[in-house]
């Protein structure tokens, strides 16, 4: 049965990295004591032994080890080892290019829907949806496609902003960016705040986390999701 | 000789749109009555007829009639006959694929070699860069490349935003995206703030507008552009 985790944010305002989902991650991940980390979304350029060192820094006060797939020699032999994933944030387009890169989806896909527990914050979740996009990235590398993992049935907005009835910015709102993209894409859009995240089992999808989500579908009023109730 | 006037915003807090460009438009459009305008960014999902009613309003304030490119049979003969161009902003993805899709860049480049004049606002302004690659735009849909019109020896993030202080949002800033971008291009990218704009004259870049703009070049310190000098 599928098992993923997939978290707007990795750090919430005014908490170390991670610490706000320790408790959902030791459920999330019972009984497995080392992950597969991918730390391909470089956040500010960060190197994977960068990276890595951080996620291994937070879940040792887990008690769960944490190694780097671009340690391995076989990285697609990793993933189909591994007994469990994390999935760093970043930037969307430089992670979905290098998974690309090694023809790493199929065997993600292959492993996830094995029941082997998947864990992403923020492009790391991006990517387990039908496709990349509705990611909030620039898009600094031109992936060979934007086709994602597609583990739930539709995509992931993360760091789900409000509009600023204040500002004097003309740029697009975040929900001028998803309904235009539903202009173009009959696709659900979930956008997530910092400090949800959704909890999917199976073909069970839960909203978790203290904050309502935007679900938008297209030719529809837009909803808000109350926390601990299924997305569908 | 090249001519370009690259906006980074239609529209500024509080004023109608184009309105505060108005007195540049018509010096950078002299003694032309009749400019094409390229719809395909298409904002809020707006119809292509819908937006050129938008930029003939405007246009027509200043003594300068538009045709849309989708008003004529064949848009290529619409590129290489017109007098001057016009590119709304929108979004960046759908404006590069509709353009891809008629194959109208090699004929949009010949043009503005020629001399013929192009405006372009946002998106616009966007795709006259090297590529798409530093745009805010979501990318709604897959363009087959994210090179684009290559006017300039670089690239635009238009509608600028500093860092705000005092954000609680984890979500990367402006600032660190493009300098992410940096990691994986030696591309300089200019963040221009909304009511400013680059005039372009054949190899000569200059600021225009009220505001200094952010230039960013790999390895080197950012530096504060002031208005009215040049660019390189």
């Amino acid at each position: 049965m599928k098992k993923l985790l997939l978290a707007s944010t990795s750090t919430v305002h005014g908490k170390p990295y991670l610490t706000y989902l320790f408790d959902a991650l030791k459920i999330h991940f019972k009984g497995i004591d080392e992950i597969l980390f991918i730390p391909y979304a470089r956040p500010g350029g960060a190197t994977h032994d960068e990276y890595t060192a951080v996620a291994r820094k937070a879940f040792s006060q887990i008690g769960i080890k944490v190694k780097g797939i671009h340690e391995f020699d076989d990285p697609i032999k990793a993933i189909k080892e591994a007994k469990g994933f994390f999935t760093g944030g970043g930037n969307s387009f430089v992670l979905l290019n290098d998974l690309y890169k090694i023809n790493a989806l199929p065997a993600l896909k292959k492993a996830i829907l094995k029941g082997i527990p998947y864990f992403g914050t923020s492009a790391g979740s991006n990517v387990a949806g039908l496709s990349i996009k509705n990611t909030n990235d620039m898009p600094i590398v031109y992936p060979p496609s934007f086709d994602a993992l597609g583990m739930i049935p539709f995509n992931i907005n993360p760091h789900y902003l409000d509009p600023d009835p204040t500002s004097k910015h003309m740029g697009e709102t975040r929900e001028t960016r998803i309904n235009e993209y539903q202009f173009f894409n009959k696709i659900p859009v979930i956008g997530i705040r910092e400090g949800s995240w959704l909890e999917v089992k199976g073909n069970e999808i839960v909203l978790r986390g203290e904050l309502t989500a935007k679900w938008f579908v297209t030719g529809e009023e837009t909803i808000e999701l109350k926390t601990n109730t299924k997305v569908s």
